[in-house]
């Protein structure tokens, strides 16, 4: 079993009311390996630039994750600079230097295109359709997007939702994407254009999921102590797509705990800055996250015990 | 078992996308009362001018509602006129007149006095203090507020918060009350001055419970038509706080079953305008209701099934 994700690698430079960091690993492609990391293989396919460091990529080697795919190309490497004020549900983009993310086309190579589980993370719809033309019979392709491609390229964007088996998606841009307000309808909306199941971010508000005909609402873990969002929905989908990988059968009930992993994983990411916390990150730790989590969201179980 | 309830009855007027409506049956322990009035006795407490139509009081005595402690006073009915845009989180008020509301001063009937349950709807906490004074051994108190007093009486309302059991509060207005942006340390602070249970109300996100050490994340049921929002938080107290009245006894369970039953009540009052649904509403719909929502938030039951 494998993932193949495809998307950016970066060096971020964030500001939060907690902290200052400059030039840290970052991007979309990185978080979600690291997560899922812990739960299956992953395949890495993205670019960067000649200065990114040889260290970087020791590091997610030694996490397991094949970075076969990621080409060193002359140039910079794509550098994301944002701000979060104590809303942490919206990032303020400051600067975004795409440098050679900017010619980025992805090839895969030969011993990734069996891989059972395929993530395309939020870039050039494209270039997400391209990928898939180089896959062989994926069990199960899921894609992230953002308003940008919405905005800018919502046919080409379409036609790669159409293609997948999962969505993820913002609750804003979801309301964007579909037109509709209503949440429910919205994801209704894409289930329709082609994905049976929908998985819509609400931030610190938890997730929700659609599948088929059913749904399933996850608040987020309450923390008393959160550092920088970044990366956040990306470990999300790592912690979700990586426990779907391993656990082999797609049923509503693989979905939850899917759910309530990727919600974990999100929790610890945020906890630090960059990929810190998840470099001390024990794999006892996400277990016992995941029964406090389930205790937290564990409503009452029997009936009402008076007739009403 | 009986609940004294005592907070503004009014006369709405709303504008929200779906639709508008003029000087319909409004206020906070008015949308309480007939809540709660689905599982137990309930004792209003408020005023209402000359204009006020006798059918409106006759109506809640059909639901059982006790009006003895509701005065008629010369002069108009305090009437709320509000907004709301597809954000329906939040109201935009157009116009506030208090009228005969302005002179209130709660004075509780004798036979009210003995109630095991008390609820504190959100008016001046000075004519908060003067209810607990009224009333003898209550079981249970709970408290709702806001922003206005939070700015302009905020002592006195520390001092109601620190003799009541419950406290419901917004999510925002937590955050300004304890001058903590972490909802769980707000939620501390607030445990700190007094009450063991702190209830949080989000929206459309639900609402979480804080008690004692524990803590239960309640998500909010999703709705595909919603209508108007207004008097979503007092159904919800009504339906939590009638629960637990009915139900005779404080654990962490009867309020996790209060959480749900409290999010089913809301659910339907914002199906319509007004109590427009609530007329309607039969207890088979709740208890049908309360176990979709079970099921909607019932996450993986199970252990995590493979080592990590």
């Amino acid at each position: 079993m494998s993932i193949v994700v495809v998307g950016s690698i970066a060096f971020d430079s964030v500001k939060t009311p907690f902290g200052i960091c400059e030039h840290v690993l970052g991007g979309a492609a990185n978080y979600f390996s690291l997560a899922a990391s812990f739960f299956t293989d992953v395949q890495l396919v993205g670019v960067v630039g000649d200065d990114f460091p040889e260290t970087h990529l020791t590091y997610l080697k030694t996490r397991g994750v094949d970075t076969a795919g990621v080409k060193r190309q002359y140039g910079k490497t794509f550098h994301w600079q944002g701000s979060y004020s104590f809303d942490l549900n919206e990032a303020q983009t400051l600067k975004t230097e795409l440098n050679v993310f900017n010619d980025f086309s992805p090839e895969l190579p030969e011993h990734y295109r069996q891989a059972q589980t395929v993530f395309l993370a939020n870039i050039d719809p494209v270039l997400q359709l391209r990928v898939l033309d180089q896959v062989q019979n994926p069990r199960l392709v899921a894609l992230d997007t953002m308003n940008f491609w919405i905005e800018g390229k919502n046919l080409e964007l379409k036609k790669a939702i159409s293609q997948v088996d999962i969505l993820f998606i913002n609750e804003s841009e979801i309301r964007q994407l579909a037109k509709e307000h209503n949440i429910v309808k919205a994801a209704k909306a894409m289930q329709a254009i082609g994905p049976k199941t929908i998985v819509i971010k609400r931030g610190e508000y938890g997730a929700l999921l659609f599948h088929k005909e059913a749904m399933f609402l996850m608040p987020a873990y309450p923390l008393e102590d959160l550092f920088d969002p970044t990366g956040a929905g990306d470990t999300f989908a790592g912690g979700f797509l990586g426990w779907l990988d391993k656990r082999g059968e797609i049923t509503f009930d693989s979905l939850k705990e899917a759910m309530t992993l990727g919600t974990v994983m999100a929790s610890f990411v945020i906890e630090k800055f960059s990929f810190d916390r998840m470099r001390t990150l024990e794999p006892a730790e996400i277990k016992k996250r995941y029964e406090q989590l389930q205790n937290l969201s564990i409503g009452p179980k029997q009936a009402l015990e008076f007739a009403l």
